[in-house]
């Protein structure tokens, strides 16, 4: 596998996985009554299934990629840096701690591109990364701006 | 000393020793002929600069706010998180790798921020801490536009 190709797989991956499991969150938020909440994780669900898609539009000249296993993961992790951790949410997780949640796995998704931008030797998948490093950064702000329009949230417990 | 004014102080320190190093960075930078990068410097010099203003404008109240010494930083280390290391930056720097430096100590400001920001007692230093996040969030994300615009940089040494 070249080194773009195996780039774009774990980079499907990442968003695939974290869009499906955003999804579970809003799905299960919504049916326990918590409807805000449940549409933020719907909203971080689009924008990985968005970002899944120009990603597989990007690898045509490659397809089909290959659907990574856990296992052949570069990452040490069972899942991909911006899964985040479904037991962290409940029933009565607020909105300002969805966002903080979402806003630490769109970091460790940031992460996961900038040091492939970094360290990558091919020209073209150091490029690709950079440009999906900065998708990330746009997310970060996005709900760091949010998070700020909420206003101060309750002390913490 | 209030939760506020030791949050205030703390913010204070890390963008004025931020912004004495970019600018000392700058100029050792523009003395050996590399005008590139010290102009990127004096722009995050202007930014931390401008961001302590606007510290002691909100800090009127609280006024004089303390002046830190190293030693009475809450943070471990000796200097504040957003003051990047400056053995990293020589004559040969060039502007992606300048531009790296500078996201990874933006980016622990933000961390600061943020954390702060979950952790806090008093709302007032939640809200705010929250508000300089966002900021950091801001120029993370205009130093990623920046590096995405320069294409893909040679490869790793």
């Amino acid at each position: 596998m070249t080194e773009l190709a195996h780039f774009l797989a774990h980079a499907l991956a990442l968003e695939n996985q974290a869009s499906q499991r955003y999804g579970e969150l809003a799905r299960h938020l919504d049916q326990a009554g918590n409807h805000d909440t449940a549409a933020l994780f719907g909203k971080m669900a689009e924008f990985s299934r968005m970002h899944a898609d120009e990603i597989n539009a990007i690898a045509k000249p490659n397809a089909p990629l290959p659907v990574l296993l856990s296992w052949q993961y570069e990452w040490t992790t069972p899942e991909p840096p911006e899964v985040g951790d479904a037991s962290l949410v409940g029933p009565a997780t607020t909105v300002s701690q969805a966002l903080g949640l979402a806003i630490a796995n769109e970091r460790r998704g940031w992460e996961y591109y900038n040091h492939t931008a970094i360290t990558a030797t091919d020209a073209e998948t150091r490029r690709l990364a950079r440009s999906f490093a900065t998708e990330e950064a746009e997310h970060v702000l996005t709900l760091e701006r949010w998070l700020s329009s909420l206003g101060p949230t309750s002390a913490p417990g």
